[in-house]
């Protein structure tokens, strides 16, 4: 169950409104990689979670602090649309700095939020849950949830970079930092699952099931020999069961892949007389 | 440019037929974390990669292989489907088993695809290019494709349990093997670029511009301290910049958003006369 | 079965083209609100039907007025279409007003359509029926209803704002008269329902297995009490099964949610050796 | 900003597995009209709340209890889920009711989620913010709330009837409450601002710049006359502003829409000569 | 504008209900190639039609029939799930038929649509609009067409095929025999503009402007020469430039891709010092 | 299998940056229509084809050139965006030429994709393999291609027009070519299966259990007759059985449909007490 208190957690007041920015800030609200995305991955990994207690709990922490950086990012988005020049259309005929605002900005903005957030990204394309993942086994989740953060922060330094408003810095300057600190949470959560079963999702598949050669192969399906050169073409396997190797070129071991036809009820097969497959009780 | 040969890149042969079998493996060729999605996100990083050709080349050679997967998993759904029961209505009506395995089935397979392989998951959801990101920062991609990995590997040893037919767990066998290969690349990977940069992406942002304490806090959002005993909530930050905090209690530090009116033209005020904002030209 | 005239149902000629306010009409056309989605949504609800007659007939008569506002629209952003400057991009390199207006039009009007109507809103996102719902209950379909009218009428009114031109404004003066008169009917339609069954939807549901103070409970999840001043928190209920009752704090009832560890076959669990938990037939 | 505490906010505990009902489920869960949906709406609502605070407090008030009914309904489903037969395979080639489980589970249960409630509908489609809306305008938006919880509990009604089991009904049953309470709540809601401004949204667009007889006109665009039957059809209008008129042969007032020949770069016009419209610089 | 009369176009009774089969005939009503796919892109290509009116009439007319087919399919779906057994959970533990039905119908048509057509696939997926085109080039857009009648008329023979119920294959013969005519109809108005303008579309731009050989080459780009035999690798063009070319082994003419360094301001250079490339204002 | 090369199939360089048209570029990569359609839907027309060995060979033939398109559009892409002015707020609020280009450019180019390009199409609506057909009737599925290659050529003439840049119009006159080629394909092979078996798909099915007259005839939906001008409304049938009949004003042969009602379970029917259909165990 949850409460809720009225003050944000940070500050989020733009120095003065931008409506083509508060187009570009949604992407770190509604897009693959925004707010509602952690918010809703971490709350369905706590919901769903099998494991120790220590887990869930942590795992619903960070989602209830998301659900109030999703507060945060929607009342900046807000604000900066106060006075969004929607309903000047002859003066944008006139002046082009009123009309690329108006071209720039997300037209939903002044006709469905009535200037407030969205739940989508900058291309008003909506939030889905395709872009969360709960999968139930920790550390793949910690490994969604640490590549979350990684993209996540990444944009909010982006958008960090494309504005010069000191309210607006004032809240990314916080959310990077919980950004950072939630790297570092997955990370050391990560470190603990691997110490116990090592680098491999999951650990608990018995390896003499798989074809054991294919493990430790690099397969250059090219011409010329550039991705040798890297730490993952040769050395010690990060899972400790051997050295990688680099196969040249790579020769297949499977089949020509021939299908039988297509069965008469499918109407496929081109030449033939007309027939129905499953005459019927008539 | 791409080059195919007729063979596939390992054997893909059912010992018999499995309608219900087949939409289960949908899942992993045209699911959130299936082939499909691999292979686009390695050939986007790599089409779009604008660090040392290395790595281009590397991100090229693991997408070519991976649309031979996807063609693999089609071949073996297309023969899994091989005298699928979906005419037998009369028969299904009285037989059970048969009933069960026409309700099993992913209808599609026998009105659209004319029984081969669709390009969606086990529900018949098709896939989007929303499942995979290029976001051009090598240490992000690279985690982005470490989990593609982990949930792809837990997914197929998952669909490994659920069948013993002999020729599809030979099929899964290689392609378990080669997840655990690219997982292993993958954390090869990571480790290079993490011994230049360290831990947190982006690496380039400056410490001083965000807000200091807030990159070591855990903030406990829920009674109760369980999620005070894991490795995230104590001990030494990963990135080494100090320790993590555990603050029991967190407390707001912004404001109570308070927003301006709607203006007049967005019609959103209650209690007012009727009026036109802009009133026009005549 | 359904017939076309070839007139329109009511005029629609602009004064002038304008690439970009055919962009922002789109949102009306093709949009979460826009016509296509009454118009399937009484078209459904009207075939699905199975109450009286006079119910269903209704619902198609309306239906087909909307068809009829579907084609309304699309011919109107046509027309704005007329001279876009698609094929300008020198000019546009020098001119700022032609470099904003090639900005702001949706580049698909000039890829995709041909200069005509796009199924789509306002930022290109296609039209899904998702947006639609026919759920057989009158009642709750009417009020999906009167909410898709009320949205609607919303969204025309803000769009009659950003445009002063006197065809557009012409056609949309009746259209607006249109969502005037369905809010009016669905009203009208849902007061005769609510008179026979009262305000819940469904009404046939019996009281006694609900759990009996939370159907008038409000329950404050939040520091502060502003939620008590509204006509939600206090006085008779709509129902005329009590009043209100305003819950200060909300205790929860429910236990601490502590869920099974995850079964073998989902190689969920950390800290397990390998093992198969399906070893199959050999 | 947000707090968890760990107790439900009701009790949630079926007395057995059934991991079709669990697929069941998941549509008031993740679909159209799901908790995910009501969740999101009213915390948007509120975030982007432009009036007096009581109402920003009630809708976030309601918004946090929703995040709490997504926890409890994905508890649920989770224990549902204990004990699915999914790994059966040999055995549901012999026993008709596991395949036939088999088949009406959801198998991504069981690939995917590792046994634990995902965020889409009973048919593996993801729940995305197009489900929702947040207008800004009191009166549409309140109507968008109680169509949802009209539908919603209409839809938890119906999964009521499908399950005996006692401990599914229980949480049922409280659910079902918070939904009558929470029509009656929108009711009132609505209720004091119809009082305000009469019952069309929005209440300030000036009624002479609508096409004055279309706002009262039944069009029956039909043969037969059967819809005249109904309330919507004469008597008052809700509004207060005439009488329902039936026009029982509804004519056109607009033109037969004739479009200008497509400019030259849109290659659309049959019949003409190869040219470039746009040569270019050589 | 439109009228609709009450009468269907053509009868539409099942001899008996099957909520399976239902749950298959969503896919031509709500599918990628369903009648609201053809319903929806005539409509539109009649609504954007450029050309002579005769284009747009015949257009707006076949669109017009396609809305009566959605029509008989809604009433079809809907007579099917009479009786669909939703309720009987006790039944289905026992009885293995009532379980395959259970599992095999589609759970929305119990929960969401009240025993009724839903616009949506056989899986539950919605219907949305980029399963349509009107791009106003005729050629293009005929050839759409004849593609939508083909596939959907396939897919309703499947369907043909998986039942024996005489009412469903009364309607459907109707169905197909109307099919056949729209395949005849678009290869006729095919054949009508390829006789004026040749079969390339679009047939405007001058072939001086494209790489000539690349024109007329067939690329074999696999090992071994299967694709040799067909007609297309040999003998005169259709559009009577020339013959086919059979290229063995085709040659790169393009530079290796090598993109320049990652701009500062987008973070994605590995090995840098941290910094800020926009450092603001202050 | 599948091998890379590393050079481009042609030259991809435009003469200078330009990330407004790299926006718009991105509908031929990613969208609806685009390389990345007919790369899936020919690799997948190949992996299923169960027909003869030449049909599977060029198809995959094929599918394999166009990953190497992808590849030059995603290349040309990523040398469009070189030096995006995203960082450059300041700037554009005083010059209206680069705030137009950044209205006008996909903010994801520089938040999401770092100056790369996107699976997406020009409004950033993300590819889903809903674009694509593989149906295993060769007539059809290649007619699916002679469309996609139609409807892709005709929106890259139209981009064409939309630049001058040397460069990109030197890629596009190799990939119009390339459509031309492919075009050309299709119809041959189209020629190759109607000369076996006649125009209609599928030719399989027996005529007589068609209803008769209805594949002949035109039916005239609306008032006025100008749709009776074309080839598709007199004269021989192209598949040979018989003549087109225009019909004035078709006549229904259809019942009205009478549903019958909701059944209890359902909670449809207004105006019944409360009950529970259902009643459980106890």
């Amino acid at each position: 169950m949850f409460y809720h208190i009225k003050e944000l957690q940070f500050r989020a007041k733009p120095e003065k409104p931008d409506p083509v920015y508060a187009r570009k800030l949604q992407e770190v609200l509604g897009g693959q990689y925004g707010e509602m995305s952690v918010m809703m991955q971490y709350l369905f990994q706590g919901f769903n979670c099998r494991a120790e207690q220590k887990y869930r709990d942590m795992l619903l922490d960070i989602g209830t602090e998301e659900i109030g950086h999703v507060e945060m990012l929607s009342t900046m988005i807000a604000q900066l649309l106060d006075g969004a020049p929607a309903d000047q259309a002859e003066e944008a005929a006139k002046d082009p700095i009123i009309a690329a605002a108006l071209g720039g900005m997300n037209p939903q903005h002044a006709i469905v939020t009535g200037l407030g957030a969205a739940p989508t990204d900058s291309n008003g394309y909506p939030w889905n849950s395709k872009y969360i993942v709960s999968c139930g086994n920790l550390l793949a989740d910690f490994r969604a949830n640490l590549n979350a953060e990684s993209q996540g922060l990444l944009q909010v330094v982006r958008l960090y970079e494309q504005t010069t408003d000191p309210g607006i810095r004032d809240m990314l300057s916080f959310m990077i930092a919980r950004d950072i600190m939630h790297q570092n949470q997955w990370l050391a959560a990560i470190e603990e699952i691997e110490q116990m079963d090592g680098p491999i999702v999951p650990a608990s598949f018995p390896r003499e099931r798989a074809v054991e050669e294919a493990t430790r192969q690099f397969l250059n399906f090219s011409e010329g020999e550039e991705s040798r050169q890297g730490r993952w073409a040769s050395g010690p396997l990060p899972d400790g069961t051997g050295n990688f190797e680099y196969v040249v070129k790579p020769q297949p071991e499977g089949q020509i892949p021939i299908l039988g036809p297509a069965p008469d009820h499918q109407h496929s097969a081109p030449g033939v007389k007309p027939y129905v497959a499953n005459p019927g009780k008539s």
